[in-house]
């Protein structure tokens, strides 16, 4: 054997550099621990696909396998079903974004149009700007293609302009590549904060002078408890945004179908990377997606989802409330997560499994940085668990912080701590919950 | 606008290196006008899914979603359904090979498990070693993240291996690196050629001695015409093999389900490396293939497919010898393909465009070497057309053929050019359909 190999791996020296990049995130290692039953989990983004009604899918799959059978089961085109790319236009144009069907590149999920767009666009070393906090398995397929992840700030309007000015002009004086700027503007993961309407234009306008492509991933945008959020970026810039959408929040993960919309040069690069990657997405499952489309009540089903979700938001920020007052927390208007913010001398991460003890799991604020930023915040999914379960999961969440503070403070050499409100950005007061 | 960009597309130099790489394959640009109804198409590799009974599809998909509904709507593992890999074993076990659960990860299409194990392992400028002829979407792939392709002689009976070790002792001491091996040992894309059982333990004594891992691809295995071919090589070596599989020819591509079976710290990067692509592979369609395996006569469905297969295997070999009996060509036991050698004078590539206008498609054999290799070869799959079009097809192609050498005659300065019979590898003599 000439490769470097040991005991544990006989190809340990074999791997590609950029494999070291790719760790477990903490996210993965809590799914194990959050789904035991006992456990009330509030850590992972799962939708509650059970307010989906069973007859529809069937009826959809049944119609397909009768009408397309042969179509379905075959392999299809790099670039997705024709017919589920016309119905993605119209989910888009809820969004206010107009486009052509030439330019939706149909993906295994949004995540794999991460992974596309990643993969066409990242030499190692290139810079991808990201918010602070940012969806931490976009940072994974980043780091797999050894980005370097810069966060910009934001607060509870979303990316702040100027910090993004000042940042990129930062990062170019060192002679950084900043590649693109990775933002979920609308009911954020995991800050659950919208970018205002006037911000998305400074931003655009940002990017567009810097010379910036925008990656604009909205997998909650139709997810909203009171009035429609912006209109997507997408919707007044063409050129210098690549859109992102799913069907995962919408309809259901279980299908693995999400979409890119890109500007033409990009898209045909992305057709080309998806056919390396699967040759083409699955035929059976966009043609059941585009059946149920066709036939279905799918704007409905979509406010079914907004009603549960919203109760299940609501009841999160009552037992935020109720429970830990002297926490903060954003209060989002959609998606499907609160960050909370907890007293600066705590740790999220080494309380989590005191946590899981107490049969709580939540996802510590860490996951979210690339550079180690949020040890005293918290990511707190209403989306799967029922209110009532949310509620009780809070309140033993307040055990465990209460616990760790009573903890810190016998400690404590001198008089007990006071309480350290964090003066970092995405603090509300207690939720307004009208 | 500060990267360097054109009228046609402003992000062109914004784009990764490995980018260049990404280029439309030949056999991409045939799929267009190979599609149009009045022409036989002997080009694409399509698995005839209507042998495929519509109600064992739909019967499998009404008791999932009747019972394990919220469970295949829902993302899943990262790994894949653990009740499709234990099924997944079974499939193994038919052809030698004894493995664990835990080392199986489902991927979205074998193409995706080639993607994965390509991003984990290739460094740009490392060597894959490849059969000449190679499957041409898994040299997309290899490019895709600038790997150089290296081919290695083959022959009737697949790989050589004393050129396979001239080859390496060749590389090495140019100082490459080479990762891996890529093999389709069984019925064999496109030369329809198996590695014999000798060879095969010979071919993974060397890569064992040289430090090179072997990725074993087997798509074709248990369709074979007459007895089954020579156990996997992963079934005689564990620790230097990573076996891929897929469902797409044996049940349907659309599902795109495929695994890898990989050695325990491979197997734990291909998981990260999945999920990062795109979180978990399609529980719905997981659970489908779970429940057919578990449900249906799978073995006899896979015998239907066999004799589809082999009466149109037979009816190509028939259709040569009556119709090119000056050419030569590889007699399939099993799979999709037979690899014809034209007259050493003729390039398939440049006949090409005569040839859809006589209706009849095919694959030119440069797009199977990644050296300009296969300029007189062509890829013939039987898979999909009925055995009276695959008949008319190849009278089609022998008037294109006949028509092309008559034009060289005409031109010539000459006396008349005598039929060039190509001396290189994989010459069959007209076949014994016996």
């Amino acid at each position: 054997m000439t490769t470097a190999g040991n005991n544990l791996d006989p190809w340990y020296g074999s791997y590609a550099e950029r494999t070291a990049g790719l760790a477990a995130s903490e996210v993965r290692a809590l799914f194990a621990v959050a789904s035991r039953p006992e456990v009330v989990s509030l850590a992972g983004g799962m939708p509650y696909v059970s307010a989906l009604p069973r007859e529809i899918v069937t009826g959809a799959m049944d119609r397909v396998m009768r009408d397309r059978g042969p179509i379905a089961l075959q392999y299809g085109s790099g670039q997705g079903a024709p017919a589920l790319r016309e119905h993605i236009l119209e989910v888009m144009a809820l969004e206010g974004i107009r486009a052509s069907v030439d330019d939706v590149v149909v993906t295994t999920g949004s995540q794999h149009a991460l992974e596309l767009v990643t993969k066409i666009f990242i030499d190692p070393g290139d810079v991808v700007l990201a918010e602070g906090p940012s969806y931490v398995t976009a940072m994974v397929v980043f780091k797999s293609y050894q980005a370097v992840i810069e966060h910009s700030e934001m607060d509870e309007h979303g990316l702040v302009p100027e910090a993004l000015r000042q940042k990129i002009a930062y990062l170019k004086a060192a002679g950084k590549t900043i590649k693109f700027l990775y933002t979920v503007p609308t009911f954020s993961n995991p800050a659950g904060v919208t970018l205002t309407w006037e911000r998305r234009l400074e931003i655009l306008e940002i990017c567009r002078s810097e010379g910036i492509l925008v990656l604009e991933d909205n997998p909650y945008g139709l997810l909203y408890f009171g009035g429609p959020p912006p209109h997507a970026m997408r919707s007044v810039e063409e050129d210098g945004v690549i859109y992102l959408g799913t069907f995962s929040k919408t309809l259901a993960p279980g299908f693995r179908v999400g979409w890119a919309l890109a500007p033409h040069a990009i898209r045909e690069k992305l057709i080309l990377a998806n056919e390396a990657a699967v040759l083409s997405p699955s035929s059976f499952t966009q043609l059941i997606i585009a059946e149920y489309l066709a036939t279905a009540d799918w704007k409905g089903q979509i406010d079914t989802f907004r009603g549960v979700y919203r109760e299940r938001r609501d009841a999160m920020l009552q037992a935020l409330s109720d429970y830990l007052p002297d926490t903060s927390w954003t209060v989002p208007n959609g998606g499907f997560y609160v960050w909370l913010t907890l007293p600066a001398n705590l740790d999220s991460k080494s309380m989590l499994p005191r946590a899981v003890k107490e049969l709580v799991a939540y996802t510590p604020g860490t996951a979210f940085y690339a550079d180690g930023g949020g040890r005293n915040k918290i990511r707190l999914a209403f989306c799967y668990p029922t209110p009532d379960f949310i509620r009780e999961g809070i309140r033993r969440l307040s055990t465990v912080i209460n616990g760790e503070l009573e903890l810190l403070n016998t400690f404590s050499q001198t008089a007990p701590l006071p309480l350290q409100r964090d003066k970092g950005s995405l603090i509300n007061p207690p939720a307004n919950l009208g």
